[in-house]
């Protein structure tokens, strides 16, 4: 689990290694705890239909439904460094604003499909 | 985690409700209790970095990495269900088999992205 | 436009270089050139856009508007195949069936986004 | 090819209707015309295949081709969008910077696939 080093780092003075968010909304943090603590719960109920040999179009209708879910909390992820840490890296201009532009474009198009 | 209603059902003699798959390979089997495993461990990961206020872009880098992961889990199933169930309704032709191109159809272009 | 040579080549009797479908339903053909006839006018919608340096998310939402529109040829396309090429080899049974079914899955895991 | 009109407008003072970029990279504008006019010719080379009931997978290979170059050009604009008019938004701040952060959301989330 951690941060693959191939992705670019706009420096947002955020730290190396663990590097924290520059702010995080309360209602975002806790909406998304919700969603994955209900995720969590999804991919046990998927062994469980797994194990019981269930029919495959109907485990992977739930397959699905745990990719929307995931889905729904990278939307948010993104909501909340676009509100915070892009929006200070582009006010503070020059290279640093570069550099989040850079990495926005590689979120959007590796890390969001 | 019921499976949707609205979901096209091909009949392939697999009962209701419960459905289950005509075939199961043991190996496709093994391998997706190991990925979903594998993916629960990852959810418990993100729970943990939405926690601590980690940098939103590492977050869904690792966010990425669960679907694809998941998308893994769905490739073999769907291999699982063109070899035994969906053959074996082709096979049988008639209505069941243009039942089980329009069920596939669905799960291709509503249920694997 | 050439086909790719990495992809598994499923032997359905079709000849080798320019491989034809065993069948096409005339309804299937007739949709598709018309949608490829809408796609081609969108494509030079957008170029003109581009020309006249319109604002960068509506042209954006017109190429969303594409893409969607050519995932629809794409899954009229998976229907004739799965009608008719897949069902005759799948009907066929051996290697021949078994060389469908991983065909199928490179379809709809590389080429079906 | 008109704009949806559901989408979320962002004020960044460009006119309404026929909303323009607030400045666009010429390289950028180069490379997506010349991406375009090689679409368009890829979009006739589908239609031939269709008419020649050319072998369905095969055709889908060059969908998927057309769907990467489509994703390509969309990348651009949305680099070109983020390094002028979402940059000049966010620097604005107030409820420029948010309506910005809603349309850049809808722009990812809606329309990037």
């Amino acid at each position: 689990m951690e941060p693959e080093l191939e992705m670019n780092h706009a420096d947002c003075g955020c730290g190396v290694g663990e590097r924290k968010a520059v702010e995080v909304d309360p209602e975002i943090k806790d909406s998304n705890l919700k969603r994955l603590r209900r995720i969590e719960g999804q991919i046990r109920g998927l062994q469980k239909m797994v194990e019981e040999d269930r029919y495959c179009p109907d485990i992977l209708v739930q397959v699905s439904s745990v990719q929307e879910a995931l889905r729904s909390v990278g939307r948010e992820l993104m909501r909340n460094h676009l509100k915070h840490c892009a929006t200070q890296a582009m006010r503070a201009g020059g290279e640093q604003s570069d550099a989040m532009v850079n990495e926005l474009i590689e979120m959007v198009y590796k890390h969001s499909r």
